[in-house]
C-alpha cells in the first residue's frame, strides 16, 4: 500500500538501520553507522565500565527530581491513564534502570502531593531505546525485579522517529547525543580540505575537520529535537546529560578529544609497526561531539518548540590520582574500550583490541593524566519542555 | 519505597521470570519455566520451522481482515491517537511480522473507508511480546524495513499483566496460548496418582493425569485472560489463534500429544540405552494443553470481561504424503525440534538432540503419519470483544 493510499507519510516511519545507512551515505554525505555500547558482562562490557557515566548520573539524580516537582504540569498528571519514560541510548542498562527509578519515584511524588491528584497514580511504560545492534536480550534480562513499571524495549537511531506522536511524557538521555548519526564524509575524503590523515579525533586537527564535526552535530541535533518535538506531549519534558565543554572553548582544549587522540597515537604507533595500514587509521574516525552549551540554545531555538528551562554544569570531579575519583591507565582503558571496541572491531581487527589498549594504558599513565589537567571536559544538564503549539508556532 | 506509601499495588507490575519461576513454585503448586521457541535463523531455528504455523495465520487473515471491519468500533478509531497493537507469543518474528502487518492493512483500510475517519490515520504501535529468554536482539533485526508502525519489544510471561492499563486496542497471539506456565507439579511427583511416569504427555495416560493438565490450563487461562481485561481497552479486539481439539474429543485421540508421546517413546529408547536415565524421562512433561472450544467459552464466560465474537475451525490442511501440505518425518522432525529444542535441553543434555529427533523422524515415517489419521489436530480461531464496565460488571 503506498503512502498516498493510506494517507500517511511514510517517511515518518522508522526504517532498519541497514536502510537508514545507505540513504544517510548517498543523500546527507555522512558514513551512518550504529556502535552499540559492549555488550555481555565480562571484563570489558559497558555494564562493568560506565561509572563515569553513571557518576554524571548520580549528579543528575537531584536535578531531575526538582524538575518533575517544579516543571511538570499538574495538567499533563491529570489526563494522563499511564505516563510513558523514554530512555534515548540505554544501552544495556545498569545506568538507565537508575534513572528511570528516579524518574519514577519522583512522579509517583508529585502524584501523592498534588491535591486532587493522590488517588490517580497512573501505570508507568518506560521505553528502553538503543540502536538495533544493542544488546536487548542482556538489558530484558536485567531488568530490575522490583521495577514498579511496564517495560519495553525500541530498537533504532534516535536522529529519526521512534515513537508515536504525542505519546511520551519524559524523555530522559545521558551520554548519547554527543554520538554522530555518523562520521562526516569530508574527514575521510583525500581530495577534501577537512581530510583528517592520521587522526581519529579533531583536537589536534585544523579548523576544517572541526567544522566538519560540528556541522554534522548541528544536523544531528536538529533532527534529534525535530523527531523529540513530535513525540512529546506539550508540556513534557526532556532531560539530557551531554558531556561536553564549556562556551568559548577552542577545539584544542577539548579533553575527552584529546583522550581519543591519544588512543589515535596508539593506531599510529600500530601502524609503524605494520599491524594495521595507514590508510586503515586515516579513514578511521570517532563520531562524537562534545557540545558547547551555547551550541544547545542554538538549536533549541532553531526548532522552536522547547524551552530550555534548566542548564547547569554538574561538576562531576575530574579524576586525579588520588580523592573521590581516583583512575589510572587500567581504568581509563577499561573504560574507554568498554565504549570504543565496537566501533574499532567494525573497522579494523578484532586482534588489535589488546594491543591497542595497552598501548593506551601506558600512555595514559606516562603523560599523569595531563589530558584531564589541561583540557575541557565537562558534563552538562540540560532540561527543555516541550512547548505548546501556540508557542511552538509562533 | 513500599506499596503501601505509593498507592500502587506492587503486585500488579511484572515480576523477571526468575522471580516469578520461584513463586510460582512454591505458592502455586507448578514447575514454571519459560521455553522460547530456538533463536538464530540456523537450520532449526524457529525462523526457518514454522510453516505450519505461518499456514494457521495464512488461514486467519481474512477472518481479522473482517473482523477489524465488522467488529471494530468506529468510536475507538475516533478517540485513539495512537492505535496499539500487541502480539503475545511472537517469538523471533516472520509469522508475527506478517500478522501485524495485516493487522495494521485492515485498521487503516477502516479508517479510509469510514466517514469522518479518513483524515485521522493515527500512528500506528506494536508490541512484540515473548519471554525474557526470547531472542528479542535477532526479531529487532529482522523487523520489515517498510513497516507502517513504531515497533517494541515486551519481555515477560502472558501468564501476567505486560501492559499499562487500558493501553491495547488489538491483541493477537498465534499458538501461543495453548503453552502451559508450567509442568503441572503432580504429574512429576512420585507419589500423586496423577504421576506420568515413562511419558512426556496425556493421549496415552490416565485421566487424572490428564485433568492435572486440564486444571492448569483452566488455571492459566483465568489469569491470561484476567490480564487482558485490565490491558485492552472497552471495545478492543483480542484474536487468538490456538491449536486444539473438536469437543467432545476424549485425550486419548488428542493427535497433537500423539505426536508428543512418539517422541517420548524415543526418549524412553534412549533411556533404555542408557544415554538418559529413566528418571529424568520421568521427571519430563511438556506443558501444553491442547483446548476444547468449550473450554475457551467456558473460561471467557468465568472471567465475565469479554464477548466471543467469533469462533471457527481454521480447517488447516492435514499433512499428507502428497497433495498441498506434505510433510515426512524429516520435515517433521525439523518443526518438531524448532519448537521443543529449548525445553528439552533444559531438562536432558544437548547432546542427545541429534539421536532423539532422528529417532522420531523414523518412527514418524514407519507409522506413516497415522497419528494424523486417527487424531485430532484442529486449529481454531477465536475472536473476542472487551466489554464495556457496565456489561462486564454486570
Amino acid at each position: 500500500m503506498a503512502a498516498e493510499e493510506t494517507g500517511i507519510l511514510q517517511e515518518a516511519y522508522p526504517m532498519k538501520e541497514g536502510e537508514d545507512r545507505e540513504m544517510a551515505t548517498e543523500e546527507t554525505g555522512i558514513l551512518q553507522e550504529a556502535y552499540p555500547m559492549k555488550g555481555g558482562d565480562g571484563h570489558y562490557s559497558y555494564a562493568k565500565n560506565s561509572t563515569h557515566q553513571r557518576k554524571a548520573t548520580d549528579f543528575a539524580k537531584e536535578l531531575i527530581k526538582a524538575a518533575i516537582a517544579e516543571k511538570l504540569d499538574k495538567e499533563i498528571l491529570l489526563c494522563s491513564k499511564t505516563f510513558r519514560i523514554a530512555d534515548l541510548g540505554c544501552s544495556v542498562g545498569p545506568n538507565s534502570f537508575f534513572a528511570v527509578q528516579n524518574i519514577v519515584e519522583a512522579v509517583e511524588s508529585k502524584y501523592q502531593h498534588c491535591q486532587g491528584l493522590n488517588s490517580q497514580i497512573p501505570d508507568f511504560q518506560v521505553f528502553f531505546s538503543d540502536h538495533t545492534a544493542n544488546d536487548f536480550n542482556l538489558l530484558f534480562t536485567s531488568l530490575p525485579n522490583d521495577r514498579r513499571y511496564y517495560a519495553a524495549g525500541v530498537p533504532g537511531s534516535f536522529h529519526g522517529r521512534l515513537f508515536p506522536k504525542d505519546s511520551l511524557h519524559f524523555v530522559h538521555s545521558s551520554y548519547a547525543v554527543h554520538w554522530l548519526s555518523g562520521v562526516p564524509m569530508e574527514v575521510v575524503n583525500k581530495k577534501s580540505r577537512a581530510w583528517n590523515k592520521g587522526r581519529i579525533h579533531y583536537s589536534s586537527s585544523g579548523d576544517e575537520v572541526f567544522l566538519a564535526y560540528k556541522a554534522q552535530f548541528d544536523k544531528d541535533i536538529e533532527q534529534f529535537l525535530q523527531a523529540r518535538a513530535q513525540e512529546i506531549v506539550y508540556g513534557g519534558l526532556m532531560a539530557l546529560i551531554v558531556p561536553g565543554i564549556p562556551n568559548g572553548t577552542h577545539h584544542s582544549q577539548n579533553g575527552s578529544s584529546m583522550n581519543f587522540e591519544l588512543l589515535g597515537s596508539c593506531l599510529m604507533d600500530l601502524a609503524r609497526k605494520g599491524m594495521v595500514s595507514e590508510e586503515k587509521v586515516d579513514s578511521f574516525n570517532i563520531p562524537t561531539y562534545q557540545l558547547s552549551p551555547q551550541e544547545l540554545e542554538g538549536a533549541v531555538e532553531r526548532n522552536g518548540c522547547f524551552s530550555i528551562e534548566e542548564m547547569e554544569d554538574l561538576h562531576v570531579p575530574v579524576p586525579s590520582h588520588s580523592g573521590e575519583y581516583k583512575i589510572n591507565g587500567q581504568v581509563a582503558a577499561s573504560h574507554l574500550r568498554a565504549v570504543m571496541e565496537g566501533i574499532i572491531k567494525q573497522h579494523f581487527d578484532e586482534k588489535i583490541l589488546d594491543v591497542l589498549f595497552d598501548c593506551y594504558r601506558k600512555k595514559f599513565d606516562e603523560i599523569d593524566f595531563s589530558i584531564f589537567k589541561s583540557g575541557k571536559v565537562n558534563n552538562f544538564f540540560f532540561l527543555l519542555k516541550r512547548k505548546a503549539t501556540n508557542q511552538a508556532t509562533g
